[in-house]
């Protein structure tokens, strides 16, 4: 039984892709009931300009009203110093800095070339200089929607160069859903070739997107691989702009559940955790991609109709 | 790269739950259609009684018309003696018998005890005496929606049952999305070591549900345990009445996408498929769950945009 660290990351990740700004009163009460859920972590929010993600304007106020559970990590997304400034004095427990590995979706989505992008995240690493752990979010590793195919071994050289500086984390992410089980069982035994002697302690954590249908088969194929850490979004929020209407993010409580089921420990107290979710498509105003939300748990049975009774009975007495 | 072999199960099991009559001749040409793509075999339609499943009381029409191709098997599901009989005159390749491991899902869905189903179905199978090759499918092999656990003792129990009366095939039915990776590793690991031996030449299907979320990575589980062949439902149709608003049937261009991508050899013509998948909605007139039909496949890129060119064009020009 594999101990396995679960990254909520539905209040960033999801809320960020939200048409409708999500009011900070509900943002709050949610982190709150998430918080006691069990997770490893929550990345709560973005340290980011109101005017490049105006629905995570609040981050500030979020990370000063949320409740702290003993345990739970509150990590928050930063994009720049400026960012990492205000994450630090709102006292987030790390520093979640991304950049793509491929050039051309790290100029869609950051507006400038990966080297550029590689200064500015070495150059807040250098600053926060140890007082804040420090993890890397690798967009587009498994596939980039407009290039195409990404390298595993630029994969790897940009963990490489993360992981000298010092940060304590790199997340290989999945952002549009490309990733198929093959590549992710290569892709975890080249990431622990390359660390697990020269960085014994690096945390790897998977993040995967659902758009194709794979999701939870690529967490299989990692936990396979011995990944013990993932990043979900509850009800599978998080869309894809590639990919209107199709899935985003894997849904938490579906991993989780997945997971336990095949006897794994996730820390997470599911039926709380259900319980919430169930809640998302009040607090989003619209559906949400999970199956789990509509399906119930595997132990959620049904009841016997009165017809199957009354055969059950008839049947019982003419045997007899 | 192993040979993988899918069985197209949309014209029934996902035509039999849909709400509104599916014509005819539509159904005729998409039969014709999915008989170009690759498939091993296509479950046409069931001779039932039309008053029990009024959406396919054109099965002897649609077999009749049908265009067959060479190397496909058409099978069509046969409830009893009457029904053989019918799809024998329509000249199938296959009987798909069909009986529940769960006594109480038996009783709600065949209104008999699993008991005189197979007294049923054994007479079936005595009375086609190998003129015709028969499959059986055994639902709730993973659990039953109101009874909870199944017994994997059971499900062998059953299958060793019909082994022992000459069948030439077993499918093995998720039938409400209750498998988890783990379960179905040794549900496989447990049906090989009770028939490979004894019974060589049986033919192991897998059949599973998306209803949690976990029907790509119980295909998965499922190839890695030594399967080869599944059911699989265009778009993922045929919902599961115990979650409304739920998937169903795993979705065949999901599972084909994510095994052909992983290296297996699955004999589909995916671009092909996609074609006809894309068309399903129109025929269905609803939105199906396949997240594939949405995203498209991972190899189908996305255009650079302008401003992407022009962020480039700018940092070339700096650079420089």
């Amino acid at each position: 039984m594999t101990r396995l660290y679960f990254n909520e990351v539905a209040t960033r990740d999801g809320f960020q892709n939200e048409c409708n700004f999500i009011p900070t009163g509900t943002k709050v009460e949610l982190i709150d009931e998430l918080s006691l859920c069990g997770y490893a972590k929550i990345e709560v929010s973005s340290f980011t300009s109101p005017k490049a993600i105006p629905m995570l304007r609040d981050a500030d106020e979020v990370m000063h009203r949320i409740k702290r559970v003993a345990g739970v990590e509150y990590t928050v997304l930063v994009p720049n110093m400026r960012g990492a400034e205000r994450a630090m004095l709102a006292q987030a427990d790390e520093l979640n800095l991304v950049m793509s590995v491929s050039e051309t979706h790290n100029l869609s989505n950051l507006r400038m070339p990966r080297a550029n992008s590689f200064s500015v995240l070495a150059e807040v690493i250098r600053e926060v200089d140890g007082k804040t752990p420090i993890n890397v979010s690798l967009s587009c590793c498994f596939g980039c929607p407009m290039e195409g195919n990404v390298a595993e071994a630029d994969v790897l050289a940009y963990a490489k160069r993360f992981a000298d500086l010092g940060v304590r984390g790199i997340t290989i992410c999945d952002t549009t859903g490309m990733a198929h089980p093959a590549q992710v069982s290569r892709m975890v035994a080249g990431f622990q070739q390359a660390f697990d002697a020269a960085f014994p302690a690096l945390q790897l954590t998977l993040h995967f997107h659902n758009t194709r249908g794979m999701g939870l088969a690529n967490v299989l194929a990692a936990v396979q691989g011995g990944v013990t850490r993932f990043d979900a979004s509850l009800g599978g929020l998080g869309g894809c702009p590639y990919a209107p209407g199709a899935s985003g993010n894997i849904a938490s409580e579906e991993a989780i559940h997945m997971l336990q089921a095949s006897g794994h420990d996730t820390g997470i107290d599911i039926d709380r955790l259900m319980k919430i979710a169930r809640q998302l498509p009040h607090i989003v105003s619209h559906d949400v991609p999970s199956q789990l939300v509509k399906s119930g748990l595997i132990g959620d049975l049904h009841p016997v109709p009165e017809y199957v009774r009354e055969l059950r009975k008839h049947y019982e007495g003419s045997a007899g």
